[in-house]
């Protein structure tokens, strides 16, 4: 018996109106432990309002439930608890997180090491690949029964923050569970067509001009490619039409770390960084005032194109060879 | 206890030396069963050669016990059993598969729905999700210990064959299996940049000419790409170097079925199919005489790339309507 969530489950039994809120630029694992956590909450007849900030990407639009999604709390409501979910800060719910988190106590789940434990319950589990693991473990624990629409809520959480099973994150638990998930009711193939292969048309167009700034650093260690402003307009681009370009320059032999610098204000340069193996760029993006996990982070940099690149390419070049002389 | 492999188990408990085979081309299933396969009979102690007749692709150059892997055996060679993993005809293990495989009684393991049942044995599952599935239950009915070396192999065939985990192979029994291949040492990550992560530079520009003949037909359900023999010349490109290209073209929203025109000799055309949804792809390849999934499917055909796109596209839009109507 998981006794993790005693203090949850005794909250979820005496109270009956809940919030459920994720961070903003919300992706797989924040829209599908919200809305996955929200219909179990239904099913046991509560009243429950799954918040989001930011709108749903469209390729999670298909998830059942995906309608229940608002970006309005009334100004007065107040809630027997509030369940922030994959959310490491409270100031990653969004502008207004003080008005939306402090309607009630704060129940946090989350995967993130950084987690700062803001909430009154705090299930914060550095080893589970996704919060929407957490969520599985937690209506395992409550013995509510996982729906199909459930399930396949969850397994999107699963599937989409272990990079479709490839990242360190696959853990054999999280195998089990994504196949338990799977016998629930959620289809790999049907889902992953929604989450890869609904991309609008301009994503290969503007993929083809981003792809043609490739370029190589540090002996072919450091590959890195550029996404102007001009661009990003050009094709009225959103974060998400861009979503995973990066991944192409780490795909090349030889490299070890991938940059993408997206130009987002004028001077102003959001940098993407990944790395294979061990080359901590979660260390690098931190030095710059970013943040992020050990293979992927960003951060964010003012200056010209070229200054950027000069600054953040030395600190990986850096960064590669502290990395030898300590192998 | 798993009964089904009772005959094979006899056949390895009297034997003592084997040939395991498996098909021309052959990507992670093929390599990953092969090998896997050959690892776990040497720790029985038998005499093992896993043979290939073509070279194995580089991104598995990785795998445990690659350098056991051979396309030459001794012309009077003998064995007490000959293995044919992942090879729905004799046919499919290359050019002189008769003198290869009647060296001994045939145990045929396979999941292909279209296997003749060419063995002595047949073992024969289009349930499983990959060979490298009933190579991991051949060894747990025979109580063989899976080693980290094993593991790595049968779970790159596990989790190639799936398309990571992305396909309707991915039953709960396929990803409780790959739960246990990593819990017994396989990693996910260092895997997947080995499989997926390790493309030479000219991958990259390749694509991007590639992804320049992107056209849409029949109103955006039909995408179609072309790879000329003067650009696959001029990258000295291999088979595997435009692996998974098509991909590309499947994953626009509203595309239906992807195509990509291979010019593999003057007025050759290799025609790769793959669809969305159901849109059976392997009957439009047969009526062209190739064959394949329902999802992913090719033939070859001979022509001028306009005539034969037009026969091609004309016969995936016959299919879209008749699904249509169907409906």
């Amino acid at each position: 018996m998981d006794k993790r969530f005693d203090k949850v489950l005794e909250e979820i039994n005496k109270g009956n109106k809940f919030l459920i809120v994720s961070h903003v630029n919300p992706e797989g694992d924040a829209v599908g432990s919200t809305i996955g956590l929200a219909l179990a909450l239904k099913e046991l007849g509560k009243d429950v309002t799954p918040y989001l900030e930011d709108q749903v990407p469209a390729v999670y639009s298909f998830l059942p439930g995906v309608d229940l999604v608002t970006n309005k709390v009334e100004s007065d409501d107040w809630y027997d608890a509030v369940f922030a979910v994959d959310c490491g800060k409270m100031e990653r719910l969004g502008k207004g997180f003080e008005k939306i988190v402090n309607r009630g106590i704060i129940i946090n789940i989350d995967h993130h090491t950084t987690n700062d434990h803001f909430g009154d319950i705090n299930i914060i589990e550095p080893n589970a690949c996704a919060a929407g693991e957490l969520i599985y473990d937690l209506l395992n624990a409550a013995s509510i029964k996982i729906t199909r629409d459930i399930a396949v809520n969850l397994y999107v959480a699963i599937h989409t923050d272990t990079g479709s099973f490839k990242y360190s994150a696959s853990t054999p638990e999280a195998f089990r569970k994504a196949g338990e998930l799977v016998a629930l009711g959620a289809d790999p193939w049907e889902i992953s067509q929604h989450v890869y292969e609904s991309y609008p048309l301009k994503r290969i167009k503007l993929l083809i001009h981003v792809l043609e700034t490739l370029e190589l650093a540090d002996g072919g260690k450091i590959a890195s490619m550029v996404i102007t402003r001009n661009l990003l307009n050009r094709f009225q681009a959103k974060d998400d039409l861009v979503e995973g370009f990066v991944n192409y320059a780490r795909a090349i032999e030889g490299v070890e770390v991938a940059l993408l610098f997206k130009e987002t204000d004028a001077g102003k340069y959001k940098v993407s960084f990944r790395s294979k193996g061990n080359i901590n760029v979660a260390d690098v993006a931190s030095s710059f005032g970013g943040g992020g996990h050990v293979n992927a982070s960003g951060c964010n940099i003012r200056g010209s194109l070229e200054l950027v690149k000069e600054q953040v390419i030395g600190a990986i070049e850096g960064s590669i060879r502290s990395k030898r002389l300590a192998n």
